[in-house]
């Protein structure tokens, strides 16, 4: 079976891959600014729904498309990805010891049918210093991610805790994707196409 | 600074590489059958303990040494790594859709100062098929990790979601090891050796 991820983040490749499986990448090309939206999780949702449909519609039925998308929620703001370093670090200086909410949208599609859940992680942030911060945002590594923090990275040691799926807060939720694929009629070990 | 971490695991050494740590591995030869508890968090740290100090030993005074244990407590029982694919099949009969705690012992020391601490993670574990039980211990993955199953490979699936530090489930907490070090008076950034 031909399995598409309709994303361009690196952290849901890997995700995959360490969980077996090789998917083929398309990216979408979609225009996420077209979604507004002050519901967190609605965003999240909507927005992988527009990536995978938008993928679908250029390859064959018969593919397993799964499109995510993911935002952070953090009193009563929503963190996609940080416009710079500066924004970056301030963010952090109001996130550190506190906790936010990573919502992840899930869309996967085969053969014109469609299964969508979205998916919520509690992610508790450590009351990192001042200098952690410059060093830490110096990397560049915070900038390219929603929430601007790497739990799979150098941010590792920044969350001191999660309620919910780890996976999740990387991007891509693999027992919500395990889930979603049984609904299409596929068992998840099905999918295993490459040894590890 | 030297870094030394005295484990064998791949999926630690793979943890302080994402965040940012390329440490020298040295593996402690410890017995890990010398020490019996019956508490399962005490029996983490005191491996982690043993693990530390018989590397410390070998080695110059101003390095830093991280040991660091892993078991799972599963209602009232210790597992460590299962004995073969029929024990590992049992426990996962045993597992699925209930819950365990994983406990990581960190241990670092460094100038003759040691830190102890060992963190505590509940897991659940997804309700999976026989079938998934199969073909999961047939790839041998479970085989070779406390509780017998691999957050961070194919068994990422099966995990629903936990309660703490996903890093600690994996076999080293990065916010534990954190303050760990700083209680050395190390800074965390400074252990930052490679570019990822």
């Amino acid at each position: 079976m031909r399995i598409v991820l309709a994303s361009a983040s690196p952290a849901r490749l890997a995700t995959l891959r360490a969980a077996g499986i090789e998917p083929e990448v398309i990216v979408s090309g979609v225009d996420e600014e077209r979604i507004a939206s002050t519901d967190a999780a609605n965003l999240a949702g909507a927005l992988a729904q527009l990536k995978c449909r938008a993928v679908a519609e250029q390859i064959d039925d018969d593919a397993l498309v799964i499109g995510c998308d993911s935002v952070l929620a953090f009193e009563g703001d929503i963190f996609g990805k940080p416009g710079g370093h500066v924004e970056a670090a301030a963010r952090w200086r109001r996130m550190r010891g506190r906790s936010g909410v990573l919502h992840t949208g899930h869309c996967v599609r085969r053969g014109g049918e469609e299964f969508l859940e979205t998916a919520s992680t509690i992610v508790h942030f450590a009351a990192i210093t001042d200098a952690e911060i410059d060093a830490y945002v110096a990397t560049g590594e915070p900038l390219h991610v929603a929430g601007a923090f790497t739990i799979d990275g150098l941010g590792g040691a920044f969350v001191t805790g999660i309620e919910g799926d780890h996976h999740n807060v990387v991007g891509l939720s693999l027992p919500v994707l395990r889930e979603l694929v049984g609904e299409l009629g596929i068992a998840w070990t099905d999918l295993w196409n490459r040894t590890s």
